[in-house]
């Protein structure tokens, strides 16, 4: 339940769109590396909030207690720590695990890829981060996925803005996932979550509306800069001020056109503890006037500079932040285009098909395949001993080899091979 | 315990590896496909023999029973069976998962890539089984590992082999298992498994190490074929006309050189049912006249018709023959290589460093860099505001980047960048 397979279409259009992705990475100067699909248990245990109870363990049998990743995040972090390794830029693509409940016509899965970009060290504030910004407007642009918009917010921001309005600290995280659920439902539900189910005061979660129904650009941070309460707030002042650089940064870029700062972006994991951000397609067919209207996020990350100090023995701390592309979104909306196109995408490569029209010459087939195979050349046969040539030739059309390599008794004798472009039916011997 | 996380050095020799494999595995026309590492507990029991017991078991949280995949054969086979396919050549490159005891310097871990190609399909005989043995003898000589040699059995000789030695068919399989491992310990030692732990008779295990000691090519298949006892035994008697079939195709690839029929070689799976194979590399530093001493296996496969069937509701057979390349062995052998070459391999693809010579540069820096990504060029600057341009040039040593793009107060006056090759020191104002 919720895991698949991809047959060879399917797998065709991941690969293409993967390698898009890895494009995009290394075109960055990120360096690939891998860590297992298993994990200690205890290293996952605690590190994703609510999502602990989503994790697959595996069962005891005998040795280690172990459990399937749940991101790769996590397994970074606990390789700098274990590693002592201090600065690294790298990708890693791979599959993770949830036992969550799946819909899978939008793309959700127990079994899923992610896409990660990290870059990991003590370096001047928000110049990574802006890359990493950069790194998911080149991929959404790539994709050419239609408008997006990325969200941008700051996890010193959401905590200023709580303690500002009298929540207390151990409700912080709690908040956190509640005001989340903004691009879901309506603030008045938000609202009565944070009392209902979360204990809030009525005013605190009044106050709490006032900031995060806001977003805007550098107008915005620079309002809340001068904001009576906010700005008497260190953790706040810090985040806003790291915000302003970050719009300038990207400004520099030349794609503030598609972020937006937006007070009520505050993500699940608790690890975050800077620079959050997420991005979401908009939807095309709105009416003018209008505001667009997001179909679900298609990438996200932030900041998380306490993370690896959890897996150091003495809590030295390696300040990271990291972009995680949802390519399994992504995948089924371009699956869902390439349906609605009618077009079929190739599933192999293959440059010729190696063919005869007579009988007893697979020798010749053989022996003639070889030869391409050696050269490097892509190259299929039928596995018949004596196939009919329409039925070599009806083969090339159905899976789109362009060129087939007729060998008969005639071109046995004179020493050539008829090359057969199959589109226009054109031979030529050689 | 027996997993490993793969460093950037390493990850990047791995995936060479893989492209060259991927890239034998598309010259013959496979399409891709991919299966979850998660498999229902019970499609695995009873397909392995005594690796059923090696099998990662996930916990009862509610729901269906798992387990990871052992290999991918199975779940191809359980694949086709679902999906009614009944012909397809296919490749798939994932990681599998066995509770084996590790050797890690030799390359065995609990958690490793599989690289399998297979072709399903009911075509006439030994044409896609001589298509896998091509394909093995093309990666390993492309990969250029030393001299090897592939071992060519088949189950129903082997089979036919204990039928006229009198040992009973329930005792088949144990003998197999027991047979096989005459590559590790002399006859002597078999010998005596067979008639102790196995329970055949002294008789009867004589018998057969008469026949499971010979080697050979054409001849001795053309020998067994007059083989008084084995020419009268069904199922031998197709095999070995199997066999002759195959090296004839095999002569035509020009492959026969590394070609050993083995009538040791047994092979531990029980899904086997036809053509068996194994490639070993053989030691490069023997005596001259020694026999050449085999370091392991690094490639098998073989016949499987019957797998399929078993998830079919009503039986049906697809039948299939695979190869899966020992990935993990390979990479430890060129792992080794590399490091007794002392050469290092670039972790990266970046060409440029985006470089400033004074201070207060950073945004432009930021902008020069910005449009080298939207002109898909592999750039990379330092997160710093204002590094020193030696560390700059450092950096590009280290990292073996060919290329700093420097712009300093003059360059940004003039309108121009300053491009200079790291290794020659040679600029260029453009």
């Amino acid at each position: 339940q919720g895991t698949r397979d991809l047959p060879p279409a399917q797998a065709a259009l991941r690969d293409r769109l993967l390698s898009a992705v890895v494009s995009c990475f290394k075109r960055h100067g990120a360096a690939a590396i891998d860590t297992p699909v298993l994990e200690l248990r205890e290293t996952l245990i605690g590190k994703y909030g609510e999502g602990t109870k989503l994790i697959y363990e595996l069962q005891d049998q005998g040795g280690e207690l172990l459990a399937l990743r749940y991101d790769l995040t996590v397994p970074f972090a606990r390789y700098l720590a274990m590693n002592k390794i201090t600065n690294i830029k790298r990708y890693h693509i791979a599959k993770v695990y949830r036992r969550d409940n799946p819909a899978m016509t939008r793309g959700r899965y127990r079994e899923f890829y992610q896409c990660d970009f990290d870059i990991a060290g003590q370096y001047d504030p928000m110049i990574p981060d802006a890359e990493c910004l950069k790194i998911v407007h080149e991929i959404l642009s790539d994709l050419q996925l239609g408008d997006f918009v990325i969200k941008v917010n700051d996890r010193r921001i959401l905590n200023g803005v709580f303690a500002v309005c009298g929540v207390p600290e151990s409700k912080f995280i709690p908040a956190c996932i509640t005001v989340d659920k903004l691009d879901k439902m309506p603030w008045e539900e938000v609202r009565s979550e944070m009392v209902g189910e979360k204990g809030l005061s009525p005013e605190a979660a009044d106050r709490i509306g006032d900031y995060v129904q806001l977003h805007g650009g550098l107008d915005l941070i620079e309002r809340l800069l001068q904001d009576p309460k906010l700005s008497q707030n260190k953790l706040a002042k810090e985040g806003l001020g790291d915000m302003k650089l970050l719009f300038e940064y990207l400004t520099l870029f030349g794609i503030t056109g598609k972020i937006s700062f937006d007070l009520s972006l505050a993500r699940g994991l608790d690890y975050y503890t800077g620079v959050i951000f997420e991005a979401v397609l908009l939807q095309q067919e709105n009416e003018p006037g209008e505001e667009p209207v997001s179909v679900g996020s298609v990438a996200g990350g932030g900041r998380y500079d306490g993370l690896v100090g959890m897996f150091d023995p003495k809590g030295r701390k390696v300040p990271c932040v990291g972009v995680s592309i949802g390519i399994e979104r992504i995948f089924s909306i371009l699956e869902q285009r390439l349906e609605a196109s009618g077009k079929k995408l190739r599933t192999t490569e293959t440059q010729v098909l190696v063919a005869t029209p007579q009988k007893h010459l697979l020798a010749a087939r053989l022996k003639l395949i070889s030869e391409l195979w050696d050269a490097g050349i892509k190259a299929e046969m039928l596995y018949k001993k004596d196939p009919k040539l329409l039925k070599q030739l009806q083969y090339c059309e159905d899976t789109g080899i362009p060129l087939a390599a007729i060998v008969g008794e005639q071109e046995l004798a004179d020493g050539v091979v008829k090359l057969r472009d199959v589109a226009t039916r054109k031979e030529v011997r050689i």
